[in-house]
């Protein structure tokens, strides 16, 4: 399997992979997060060539992560904000984020504070019936019959 | 900058996605939490080839997320093992399922049952101060004056 057929794959894993998992792109995602917009900010902080910087955006607009809006007119210049689906990439963000704090850095290079609470806080996962936290111990994962077989055809 | 370079980054994001952004990392990742521990087994779900499979494994066990151990001598046959380290990779996998299920596919291909409250879950990011549920528009991150350059040494 090549990782192109990866959004044949009847899992949801795979198929968000097939959309973020390619070089460059949480990153880019990221900075999105952190409110760049713009084609040449992106480029100057990721430090990418401009076909690979291109490829991802038009990606990601394609997904409907990203909207694109034109700024200026002469030049055409277009900026790219997060659509709410964007938007709901916020958790893989955080948990990758999370992982890195714990593991690869002596301090973490960002903090989080809660606005409703404003307290510094570390978000973390829980159970959306009992709010107790979750691990991988704490959950027994089911698999619907299809999962991991190949799609039969695009279901997006 | 190369994507081979993004462990130089101080950014918790980039230093993760070092270890498990290249291509298929978190397939086999997935995997491993399902259950799957023996190469053949790997290589046989992900269809990718030996060349593939063999660095990300040697990658994933160098970085202290998986272990090796023989489970035979003749012929020399290899088991991988999350560990505690790989184990909190979990809210990742479960944010990349989170949002395949939510954008992606029309029906979840994994349930998830929560074995202290017996309720089948959808595990969410909540504050661990308030316990509130959170998304990005909830929180104000702050970086650290380092935050984005380059780690001036490894540290890890």
């Amino acid at each position: 399997m090549r990782h192109d057929e990866l959004d044949e794959v009847f899992c949801s894993v795979a198929q968000t992979w097939a959309v973020i998992g390619e070089r460059w792109t949480m990153l880019l995602i990221r900075d999105a997060f952190l409110g760049v917009r713009r084609y040449e900010e992106f480029r100057k902080r990721l430090g990418v060539s401009r076909n690979l910087l291109s490829d991802r955006l038009v990606l990601l607009v394609e997904e409907g992560v990203l909207t694109r809006r034109a700024y200026s007119e002469r030049p055409k210049r277009y900026e790219y904000r997060l659509t709410e689906k964007g938007m709901a990439l916020y958790p893989i963000l955080v948990a990758l984020g999370g992982w890195g704090d714990a593991y690869k850095v002596l301090e973490p290079p960002v903090t989080y504070t809660h606005r409703s609470c404003g307290e510094q806080c570390h978000p973390k996962l829980t159970c959306d019936r009992c709010g107790e936290p979750i691990q991988a111990r704490d959950v027994v994962a089911s698999l619907a019959a299809r999962a991991f077989e190949r799609v039969p055809e695009k279901v997006y």
